[in-house]
């Protein structure tokens, strides 16, 4: 069933962003009577679409349970990567639940952003989580920061861990199994080209442990996808 | 280092594609004394280019020790998909180690392949995945087979998985974690819409076991890329 976040509620009726109406009608030619859901303030519910010819109404039928477990609240340093390899990550890191996406602005990033360009830019980034967030049935939206660097972004508590290019011993799996309950996982992976040295010696000198992922060599939008997979699977029985 | 594939080798000179020499010459534009490695027969070699301009040699120069582990067989039952999103497993599955693809026709796999362009489009498949081998650095390329329906398939041995849409309970975990050493691993994976009742039950008649993911909703061809980064991190130390 489709799933729509809504922006508020007046009484039994739920307001949509106005391309969501349009999806409603245009996109998936909707008609009175069908259902989706729609999600308000982390809460899904079971709706009922009305007069879809004039205005669309979305009517609140009943709460829907949640199935989300709780887990550590996961957050991915992300440095800034070519447009599409940006848009996937940011899409398949939604699907595999992570909560909030730090764009990072490192060494060797090739895409250098205008300034007046940023605030676009952010909000395309949220457009594509929002929508990965509707069809993997999530019902948060991860929050996508302000462009920052290492040195500029704030202090994070939890376990935090940077892939890195040199170490070769301590894998990612000996990091993660030492802790099993932490607040907050924080990722740093590299930009095409990697991590510089001394951006790698600063994140470890702040408490980031230097992690290998084996012996793999994968592209740089891999990454990520490896990593939150890996993380789903050490919560799961 | 760029890695090609070599398709022979004449004492000292290794014989790649026409389309690598053009890779060489107008892509990298290499010049002479530049390094490359080239693999045949799943060795490794470091080699240099010699006469750039008129034919361009690829002359060995020393033979470079495999990192690679040996690990079980993993086998990749995948339906067909949408171009975009069959090429898009096809280059992340070689990137995280899959040695066989099986393009399955399904019964709700939309797309149909009409007979006579079967060949054209398996030549394909293989291309993608030879280039995803070069650039993550294996010395052997994903073998792709011919389009197969579960009931043409060979009896596979191993550890045989498909990701079920109806079990809860028994999670991939379960079921990876309980088998120490096995020389195959086989998963099947559903299509856009999943396998239907008679498909999954069909396979696990023959000796799949059904798991759940967990309870996180992923699009098609994330749930493949998803299990073969934890089959790569149950592998890990």
């Amino acid at each position: 069933m489709q799933r729509y976040f809504a922006k508020q509620r007046k009484d039994d009726i739920f307001i949509l962003e106005k391309e969501d109406y349009h999806h409603i009608k245009t996109v998936m030619r909707f008609k009175d009577g069908e259902k989706v859901q729609v999600v308000l303030e982390n809460t899904p519910y079971l709706c009922c679409i009305e007069d879809v010819q004039k205005e669309v109404k979305i009517r609140l039928l009943s709460q829907i349970e949640k199935t989300e477990e709780i887990g550590p609240e996961i957050v991915l340093l992300l440095p800034l990567l070519k447009e599409q390899k940006m848009d996937f990550v940011l899409q398949k890191a939604t699907e595999l639940g992570v909560h909030k996406i730090v764009p990072v602005m490192t060494e060797r990033s090739i895409i250098k952003l205008k300034e007046e360009k940023v605030d676009k830019k952010i909000e395309r980034w949220t457009k594509i989580c929002k929508e990965a967030s509707e069809q993997s049935y999530r019902t948060d939206i991860p929050e996508i920061t302000e462009i920052m660097t290492y040195k500029s972004m704030p202090n994070w508590e939890g376990l935090k861990i940077v892939c890195s290019t040199t170490e070769k011993a301590k894998t990612i799996k000996s990091s993660l199994q030492k802790v099993t309950n932490c607040a907050r996982i924080v990722i740093a992976v590299g930009p095409e080209g990697g991590l510089s040295e001394k951006e790698e010696s600063y994140l470890t000198g702040i408490g980031f442990e230097a992690v290998t992922l084996g012996n793999r060599i994968m592209r740089v939008e891999t990454v990520p996808i490896f990593i939150l997979s890996i993380l789903n699977y050490e919560r799961m029985r």
